[in-house]
């Protein structure tokens, strides 16, 4: 019996983690999870699944909560949510968080020796070298949950790390992918939002029709699997049905296919090295599919990608900037504040003014985190 | 450094793996190799290579040898076939034969305890309960060079075999893919030697045009991989660029990709678990290709895949009589003796007349092959 600890339960990872234990209670359980506002799904997960440690993101709600849920112990805050990361009954953290609040616990956890399932991007973007080094010093797995990772995980069981030539990355364009820049000046929050493949939270998907999210994957890969970026390529796909790729120094290519299902790389995560059924799983019919397209990556098109490259190779802090600025766009953006292409135009000033720390510090990064969101507020 | 015997050294399979020994002297030496008719090019690869052994079809051209090259030793026909596969300095024998001649030497090198790479799919298809019961009792590694089945040998690497869902091999469909059965009636030999994808040898190719070349993989992935037919599908991919895929239980699948380069699985069974640069590779690049097309298989149209699955299903001796006679109207179909379509007929007719024996011996087998041979010579 795995135990689980989940951070944002009642996001989309945690939702569809959560479905997971539900189908497999045999192999998993809850040991403790954080949630947001979402009470009423807490409610329910915590009738399903009877986890023993919850926290939650306001006080009111953990002491509304312990009333109803006498048998279970709450907690709440940013300190709730490094108790659940480390709670000492679980085996493994199932990071679900976005943005850079995913840092702290995954540290935190790292620490605790906790195997790390991570589906918070972010948390490497912005402190790759703090989380890897970490997870070296205290002998832990980092798991990716991404979709894209998790391809490229899957696709190096077996192999030995030193023969890889590249790393392909396959992006599927997001919801914007076949317009031009001079379409993309006035599209509107719902627009962006609707996603052409993968069913996500909020933030991901403008990430996605930014193409922020495959510069952000571009980093995370960068860090999960120690390769330097001229070993890491995009690759236009538009129906995401190759999930990524490794090619090998003898040409031979390892792909990981797939329907648009999270559960997969989650429950990958979970299962790793071994794999258990997946409970309702939609099968990949690639005749039904008929055709799969490929296409070179604009860098121009897209400029999130090549900003992220940039920032990825310039290394130091520049990632913490990148990343710090984009949550605070995207986050103006969906509160309708900024346009879509104001996004790109901001990551690129925050960028421009920055001053690189080499090997920036717990503090320092969260320093430069915070100053960064406050210069892309002050554009605004 | 690892030790090569390699049988059909001038054919396709052969040449190919000369070309790897002669970039890869540090790592490989050619110990010991079967010719056939071609003498200037055995007479090459013996100047290149330096084999300790060397059997010839004739026995003139070994005499003939031996006067130039006083050295190495020689020998000749199907006694001397066997002395290279089971050459005692030799670590792995390269099985580049085509038909059911590659059995004997194939078996006799299993009891000899070498690795087979196994490009003789004949081998697997009339006798592969006698050979994989053989690799086991000796604890020999067959090795599949096949390209299919070295994708999904590759892609099983770090997996665990009872997660297996199915295995899906691709088909390009061969130089009539786009031919209906009227338009097959009176197709040439020059027409279907034109393979679109992959250059190979004369029978292999004839094989890919009536698909019975996927048929017989069919059966060879039964025996390599021990799965049932019902785990076992075939995909029509024209393009050839996914070489092969295996769908495991929680819906991923894992594939391996290329261009179309017979080296690649070749140099995969030498060094395996671990690769090595390809010399002179061609890279794949997707987004040059644009687009993957795959399509249900048709097995009206394709008559000889359902044969071969229907022969294998029966077990037995069935597959054995599905070769042979297979492997007797191509030969007469390449001297012009037989229409295209008459391959199947006669196949079709051979599998009908036919009283199974349950776990056939060798010489059951040798003995049902020539009886097979001589149903269909009657029938010309």
């Amino acid at each position: 019996m795995k135990k689980i600890s989940l951070l944002g339960a009642t996001g989309s990872i945690g939702t569809q983690t959560v479905d997971i234990l539900l189908n497999h209670r045999e192999q998993f359980s809850l040991a403790a999870m954080s949630v947001g506002k979402n009470i009423p799904l807490a409610r329910k997960i915590i009738a399903d699944l009877s986890p023993e440690l919850v926290s939650t993101m306001k006080k009111e709600d953990a002491e509304l909560l312990q009333s109803e849920f006498p048998h279970t112990s709450f907690t709440y805050g940013d300190n709730g949510i490094t108790e659940v990361a480390v709670y000492e009954k679980s085996d493994i953290l199932v990071n679900g968080v976005m943005g850079s609040v995913g840092l702290q616990p995954t540290l935190h956890a790292i620490e605790a020796k906790k195997s790390i399932a991570l589906a918070n991007k972010e948390t490497l973007v912005t402190a790759g070298h703090l989380v890897m080094s970490a997870a070296k010093k205290h002998g832990v797995d980092i798991l990716p949950v991404d979709s894209e990772h998790s391809a490229i995980f899957q696709a190096l069981q077996g192999e030995n790390r030193k023969n890889i030539e590249r790393i392909i990355l396959t992006a599927s364009g997001g919801s914007f992918r076949d317009r031009t820049r001079e379409e993309l000046q006035h599209v509107t929050v719902e627009e962006a939002l609707n996603h052409p493949n993968w069913s996500m939270g909020a933030k991901i998907t403008i990430d996605s029709a930014s193409m922020m999210n495959k510069g952000l994957e571009v980093i995370e890969a960068h860090w999960l699997f120690d390769l330097p970026y001229e070993k890491i390529d995009v690759l236009l796909h538009k129906e995401s049905v190759i999930h990524s790729m490794v090619e090998f120094h003898d040409s031979s290519i390892i792909a990981q296919l797939g329907s648009p299902d999270m559960r997969v790389p989650i429950q990958y995560a979970l299962t790793y090295p071994d794999r258990i059924p997946l409970s309702a799983r939609q099968r990949l019919n690639l005749a039904e599919i008929g055709k799969l397209h490929f296409q070179e990556m604009d860098m121009d098109r897209f400029r999130c990608l090549k900003y992220a490259f940039e920032a990825g190779k310039a290394g130091g802090s520049f990632p913490t900037v990148l990343n710090a600025a984009n949550e605070a766009a995207v986050a103006a953006f969906l509160k309708g504040r900024i346009t879509f292409l104001q996004i790109e135009d901001f990551v690129e000033q925050a960028l421009d003014r920055h001053s690189m720390i080499m090997n920036p510090s717990l503090s320092e990064i969260e320093e430069i985190d915070r100053e960064t969101r406050n210069f892309v507020l002050s554009l605004i």
